[in-house]
């Protein structure tokens, strides 16, 4: 159970709704998931998030479903239960396929493996990976 | 400095010098980088972890710099030096360009961020993200 | 399910008894929660534990309330399902209010993202930033 | 190195240096430092970023020391070398003594071990600790 | 509930019904559980994450109980469930007792808790501790 | 740089030189290193945490040289540098050799492969490692 309480539309002050229209309008759905409604009970948060979240996964130089799928990566890492669940969901509704998934994961996996493997042996970063201007 | 001796090639014995064949002979680069002169060390994780990532950063239903950019987020999300300068370094001759880093890294920074708003508020599943066969 | 027998205060041990009599009594609860029960199948750790957290917790040069919300901040970035719920609800009994984890939340998600940010990017550390003495 | 180049205010666009500007008039200080350097080779995490930054740390039901504190808590907890330096001394500034920095890292310390305890044992959250509305 | 559809030994292609065999000859066991049945999900996946596991924990310099131990507090430091559930169960099958599962966990509070203090202090490596050919 | 000034033992407190004394003693050796001269920046840190280490380091039901690489392991997995390169002189002080290193490596990259496959798939616990009583 949240350690806050989920603040439904009905039950939602002016400001709260704006950002829960903005949410369902721009993702095309007509129902607020539980992460929005537990930021609200801090205003300010919900719609700061929610207008950084957009802007940063709107279509740029990546697409929406690289940027799930790195999503989807980082709260896998993280062991984050809530965000790996919702970004699964959303790679999939973006066209992520179980062969892509697979794929993923395999990534996520050995990163998580070399990465502890370079800090314990404490290998020392080559000349030929620093940045050259 | 690394904890272990770094093997060089021309210390190196049969076995760990077909590893280091195949690494350059793969990706066409005539040196071999601190991490697999450490990992030589112990030459049976030398071989699995090279071997393994060979067949997973192939190309596949993921594309090579897709999975560069994946792995340099866990990397960034780990706080792993090496990894996140060797990985940039990859991103790039794959293709990474400036504009792209810096949507990677403002996907991986707000992952990061509501990973633990959603752990931090202990936010429940919401029934639409579980899986439906 | 714990990995360990919980041991209740009735099968308790007397060592283990005095370690629950301190904890009732410098709380004054009348029960003790499950985590002081998984810690006794292993009394030194028990103690030891307690004792520290007694004297870190302690009201010293910075105040109770201001103890527990930085513990809920570890809490929240290691993901610790427990240890988040505990600690909140010790908070809210220190005083915590709504605002207060709103704000608390707010700079904790705020600080997961630039931590990876500085990382991503492996930025230097500005020579102002350095200690002197 | 970081991994991108710095952008000094002499060479950034109007668009950095606006935020730039906004930087050193909020904090009264007259340069900028690294970390805003690196995002600048991504002007609107660069923007995005101080902005959210500016709301989060101002003053509110947390007071600025607080929120530096549970900032440099999280960056601790992180191991992120550069926030951890730039936090320290920016709760220095605020005020933070030496004491209270000791019982700052020993709450910090104290939460690390207690998490992976809590986590190691799979200690189930207690009805009391639940919310109730 | 998995993200990814787990798969049984009826409904198992060839492939996984050989890594599935092989994973109950080794450990003498007569069912899969489920972490290797949504592996199945990918057989690449399944198959090398299995031969790796199969090599890395056979007895060799380290013995296996010492190496489920290792794999435990790995597991209780990310805060893994699944894993930290399972890698009890196979210590306590290969003789791990309750005071040597206390003893552990004791090490890794402890090591979580001056991995935290020696980042947050920002302290530097001794001469002493590096590595010597 | 520490962020806090080292102290060393001859301009320390007769306090923390009983701790420095204590600490000589039982490693029987004759310097000090780095982590316990920042910790005496704040004597009670120091004092419980010296006392703390000292008995959960002793010898056991797991022998001091288990514990070692258990330390390593955890510090590899947190990427605490400082921690990563004192216990692994410490392991090898008490015995560790580059095959048990690099077993011990081995276990380690995998348990954090596996950690996050079990996290990125939501794999649920099966019943069968359930603790029975």
């Amino acid at each position: 159970m949240a350690t806050v309480k989920l603040i439904e539309y009905a039950q939602a002050s002016p400001e709260v709704r704006a950002v829960y229209d903005d949410i369902m309008a721009t993702r095309k759905i007509d129902a607020i998931n539980n992460f929005w409604k537990a930021l609200a009970s801090h205003p300010p948060t919900l719609r700061r998030t929610w207008e950084t979240l957009k802007s940063v996964m709107a279509p740029g130089a990546l697409d929406p479903l690289t940027k799930e799928m790195v999503y989807l990566a980082v709260s896998a890492t993280n062991g984050c239960d809530y965000c790996t669940a919702s970004h699964t969901a959303s790679a999939r509704k973006q066209g992520m396929t179980d062969a892509m998934l697979g794929e993923l994961m395999a990534v996520v996996g050995m990163a998580n493996e070399t990465n502890r493997l370079a800090d314990g042996y404490q290998v020392e970063i080559d000349e030929l990976f620093l940045r050259r201007d």
